[in-house]
C-alpha cells in the first residue's frame, strides 16, 4: 500500500514535524483513553481465609492498640463518634462496630467532574484513572541529569499531561523549589487549572494551602461552593506516617477534604522491612488497618465522602536498607490490596513506580510489574502513572514519554477486539490461500488503518535503518518527543474571566503573604 | 543489621567477584525456579460464543479450503487415515470428526525427563518450563553490536543457560553460522548435552539430522531405544509456512518426532496483516486450524505424541510492514491462545519477545507486554524467555540477563506468600508502636535474609552511590554479569564413558559427511 513506501523513518519524522500530541490523543483502534474501563475479572491471590485474617488483624489492632493522631480535630471527631480517645498518647482506638459501619458509607464509585466536562470520567467498578508523577523534588532529563524541580519544569509536565489522553490527572510534580513555600501552592493550583483541563491534585499541607487550592479550583469550574460541595473536582493523596500514625497536615487533609465533598486517596506507606513487617501478610495488616481508619474518619466527618483505599506496600532491600518498587513482592502486595479493597467496597489506587536512576530496561519492567500487579488486580485509580524514576524522588522527562506509551498499551488491551463474521476473514483465507499473503487483499485494505495501536516511543525499523538513524534507544527517542510535544502544546481554552479571577485571587493571596506553611 | 553496613555497591561487587550464577541458582525466597507452577486461574479474552466461533471458522477452512502439505509422507499417514488429499494441489482436507477425534488424543500434560533428574519438570496444567532464545542468526553484544552467531558464542548461551535454574531449555540460538551446515547439527547437539543438563532442542531441518540429534541425546541420557521412545527427552519446533502450509522439513518434523515419542511444538507463525488477516479473530482462525492440523498428524501417527499448541500472533506495522511484537494486539491474542489450547486440552506454548533493536526500555516494556499475556494467558512453556532481541533476528548477551531477571521475578510472583498466625505479625506491630520502625525487631532478624527476592540486574542504590559507580543503566550492568557467569561457569558432570561415545559418534557421522542439509 501507498503508505508503506514512505517507510517507517520518514513517517515518523513527518509525525513528529506535524503533531505527535493529535496522534497520541486519537487511538486509532477506538480504544478508550479518557475514560478506560478494565474489562478483565481481577487476578485473586489470597483465598477467602486468608483475606479474613488480615481483615481480622488489622480489626485487632485498631481496638487493641489503635493509631496515633496527632492532629487534635481528628480524635476528638474519633471521641465524639464513641472511639477511645487518649490524649497525653494521643492514641485513638475504634471498635469495629464503629470501624465498619463508618467504612460502608464510603462510596463504590466516584464519578469525577472535570472543567472540560468531556473528560469526565469515574473510579471504581471497573472504571480506570491515570496520573502524572506526584511527590518528586526533583526533575531530570538525559541532556542535563538530576537538579531541582522549578516552576518551569512543573509547567511543563502539565503541558505533557494535558498533551495525552491517557493522561487524567495531574500529578503535582516535580515540586517547585525555585518558588516561596508560602505561595507555592497558588502558582501550582493556578498552573494545574490554566495550563491543563485534567483532573486537579492538592497536596494536603495544612488549612491554608487546602482553602486556597480548592477556591483556585472552584473558580476554574465555574461553580459556587455550593455546587463545589456537591461534585468531586479535585483529589489529595493521605500518606500515613507508618506505623500506626496520623500526623496533622495529613488527619487534616482527610477531614477537610471530607467536607468539602472533594476525593481523599488514603495511602499508607507500607514498606515491608522498614516502617512494616518483613512479612508481606504483616506489611499488608498495617496497610489495611490504617487506610481503614482514615477511611472511617471522612466517613465519620462526612458520610459517602469519596474516598480511595490506597496500596503502596512494597518492600527494601534487607542488606541496604534501600526502597525497591515494582519487585515480585510488590506485585504480588498489589493483587491483595485489590482484594482488600474490594472487600470494603471502595475505589482501590495503587501505582505505576520503580527504583531505576536511568529510564533503562530495569526502569521499565519494574514499571510493568507495578501495573499489570494493579491493573490485573483491579486497580481503579494509578498515581504516578507516568514519569515517576529513582523510587520517586526524581521527575523525569523520558520516562514521562515511555509510560504514556505503557498506559495507552493497557487502554489498548482493555479494548478487545471483536470476531464478527468479517472479522473471522473466512473469505480472505480462502482466496489468499497456501503461501499467498494478505497485505493487498480488500479484506486487509478496508481495515488496516485501524487495524492495530500506533506506538508513541517503540522503534520497530530494521537494525540497519535504525543504525542509519543514529542507533536511538528508547530514552534518545523519548528525549526527541517529549520536546516535540512541549513544542506542539496547546493550552486549553477557559473564560477569560475565570482567567482573571483566578489571577486576582492569587495576587491578593499572594500580597497577604500567602500561607504559613507547617 | 552488619550486612547493611556494606552497602549495595559492596555487596553487589562481592557477589560479582564470587558467584552471581550460585546467588541466582538458589532463590532465597524459596521459590521454585526448577519447576515454576503457575497458581492464577488464567485471564479469559474470548466469551464462549467468541471461541466457538474461532473454532468452528477453523473446522470450515480445514474441511473445504484444507492446508497444502508438501511432504508426501505426511499427506499419505492423512490419506491412509481417511483424509481427503489432492496430490497435484497438495492440498489435505480433513473433516472435523477425523480431525477432532485425533486431536483428543494429544496429552494434556507432558512429562518431561532431563539428562540430571533433579531438573524433571512438566509442561501443561499450570505447569512452566522457560526455554533460552532460539532462532536467531546473529547475536550481538554492547562491546561489539551485531555480528553473524559462531559456534563459540553458541556455546556461550549453553554456558549462561546452565548457570540459571529458570532456563529449563536451551534454545539453540546464536545460530554457529561458522559451522558448515553438514555438520553444524553434529556440533550443535553435542555441545547442548554435554556443555548443559537442561532440555534439548532440536531444529527439525530433515530426517537425518533429525535422526542423528536424537542419537546424541539418546545417549546422553544413557538409555535404550526403547526406553528413549517412552519418554520426552527433548523438543523441536514446527513453524507453519503461514498461511494454509506445511513445508517439507516442518512436516518430517512432526511425523519424526511423534515416531520417537519426543515434544513437538507446532507454531503457526501468523503476522496478523502480513501471513495471517489483519483482524485479531482472523489471525487466530489461522493459527488455530494450521495448529490442529499439526497436532492431529501427530496423533495420527502415534496416539498420545506429545504435542504443545503454539500461539505466536501477532501485528506488523501497516506502514512499513515491519514485524512488531508484544504489541497489544500480541497480548490480546496471547488470552485468546491459552483459551483455545486450554478449549483442546493441549499445553501452550507462548514467547518472550520484542522488537527493539537495543537492551532498553522497549525491549523490556515489549517484553512485559508478551510475558503478562503469556503467563496471565496460562502460557506453559515460555519459548525465546532469555536474549531475544531484534524481532528475533539477534540473541542479546544483555538482554539474556535482563530475561533472567524478569523469568525469576514471574517464578517469585508464582510463589504466593503465606498468612499464618506469626506473618500476621501482630506482636511486632504492637511492639514497634507508632512511628517506629521494624528494622531491628525480632520479627524482621528472623527473615530477612529469606523474606525477598533478590535481584541480579536491579539496582537500588541512591543516585549518589550510582553516579560514583559509573551511572551504569541495566545494559551495561547486564553486560558486566555475563561475562562474570561465563567465567563462573561450571560444566554439569556426565560419565566419561558417554562423553567418549557420543565424540565417537560426532566423529563418524563427520567423516561420513554429515548431512545434505535441505
Amino acid at each position: 500500500m501507498g503508505a508503506a513506501k514512505r517507510g517507517r523513518r520518514g513517517r515518523r519524522r513527518e509525525a513528529l514535524e506535524s503533531s505527535v500530541s493529535q496522534q497520541s490523543n486519537h487511538p486509532v483502534s477506538g480504544a478508550n483513553y479518557r475514560a478506560p474501563v478494565n474489562p478483565y475479572p481481577p487476578i485473586e491471590i489470597l483465598s477467602e481465609d486468608q483475606l479474613n485474617s488480615i481483615h481480622e488483624a488489622s480489626l485487632k489492632v485498631i481496638e487493641e492498640t489503635g493509631m496515633r493522631i496527632l492532629y487534635d480535630e481528628g480524635r476528638e471527631i474519633f471521641r465524639q463518634a464513641g472511639a477511645e480517645v487518649n490524649d497525653e498518647t494521643m492514641m485513638v482506638k475504634i471498635d469495629r462496630g464503629l470501624l465498619m459501619e463508618s467504612v460502608a458509607k464510603a462510596p463504590s464509585k466516584i464519578e469525577l467532574e472535570y472543567r472540560n466536562p468531556e473528560r469526565n470520567n469515574a473510579i471504581g467498578k471497573g472504571h480506570v484513572v491515570f496520573s502524572a508523577v506526584g511527590g518528586a523534588p526533583n526533575v531530570s532529563d538525559i541532556d542535563n541529569g538530576k537538579r531541582p524541580g522549578t516552576l518551569e519544569d512543573f509547567k511543563n509536565f502539565l503541558k505533557l499531561s494535558q498533551s495525552f489522553d491517557i493522561v487524567h490527572m495531574v500529578g503535582g510534580a516535580p515540586e517547585p523549589i525555585d518558588i516561596d513555600t508560602s505561595i507555592r501552592h497558588l502558582l501550582v493550583t493556578q498552573a494545574d487549572v490554566t495550563l491543563t483541563d485534567k483532573f486537579p491534585h492538592v497536596y494536603a499541607r495544612g488549612q491554608g494551602s487546602i482553602d486556597d487550592a480548592l477556591e483556585i479550583i472552584r473558580i476554574a469550574n465555574g461553580v459556587t461552593n455550593e455546587q463545589f460541595r456537591q461534585n468531586v473536582y479535585c483529589n489529595t493523596v493521605v500518606n500515613t506516617n507508618s506505623p500506626l500514625q496520623l500526623d496533622v497536615p495529613m488527619t487534616q487533609g482527610i477531614v477537610e477534604f471530607a467536607k468539602a465533598g472533594q476525593l481523599t486517596i488514603i495511602t499508607p506507606f507500607t514498606l515491608s522491612g522498614a516502617m512494616a513487617p518483613v512479612t508481606i501478610s504483616g506489611a499488608l495488616v498495617l496497610q489495611n488497618l490504617e487506610a481503614l481508619v482514615g477511611i472511617a474518619l471522612a466517613q465519620i466527618v462526612r458520610p459517602g465522602a469519596p474516598v480511595a483505599y490506597g496500596g503502596f506496600t512494597s518492600n527494601v532491600d534487607m542488606k541496604s536498607g534501600s526502597p525497591a518498587f515494582g519487585t515480585p513482592e510488590y506485585t504480588k502486595a498489589a493483587f491483595a490490596s485489590g482484594q482488600l479493597a474490594r472487600f470494603y467496597n471502595v475505589p482501590w489506587r495503587s501505582s505505576n513506580v520503580n527504583a531505576s536512576n536511568a529510564p533503562d530496561a530495569q526502569s521499565a519492567y519494574e514499571s510493568e510489574m507495578a501495573l499489570w500487579g494493579a491493573l490485573m488486580g483491579g486497580a481503579n485509580l494509578i498515581k504516578h502513572g507516568a514519569g515517576w524514576l529513582e523510587g520517586g524522588l526524581t521527575a523525569s522527562y523520558e520516562k514521562y514519554i515511555i509510560d504514556i506509551e505503557i498506559m495507552q498499551m493497557f487502554a489498548e488491551v482493555f479494548h478487545p477486539f471483536t470476531v464478527t463474521v468479517e472479522d473471522l476473514a473466512l473469505e480472505a483465507i480462502k482466496d489468499v490461500g497456501p503461501g499467498g499473503h494478505f497485505f493487498g487483499t480488500q479484506h486487509t485494505m478496508e481495515r488496516y488503518k485501524t487495524a492495530f495501536y500506533d506506538p508513541l516511543v517503540s522503534d520497530w525499523q530494521n537494525y540497519g535503518s535504525w543504525t542509519e538513524g543514529g542507533s536511538k534507544d528508547s530514552a534518545q527517542r523519548a528525549n526527541a518527543i517529549y520536546k516535540q510535544i512541549l513544542n506542539d502544546y496547546v493550552q486549553p481554552q477557559m473564560d477569560q474571566a475565570r482567567i482573571d479571577e483566578i489571577q486576582q485571587y492569587v495576587d491578593r493571596r499572594t500580597r497577604e503573604g500567602g500561607v504559613q506553611m507547617l
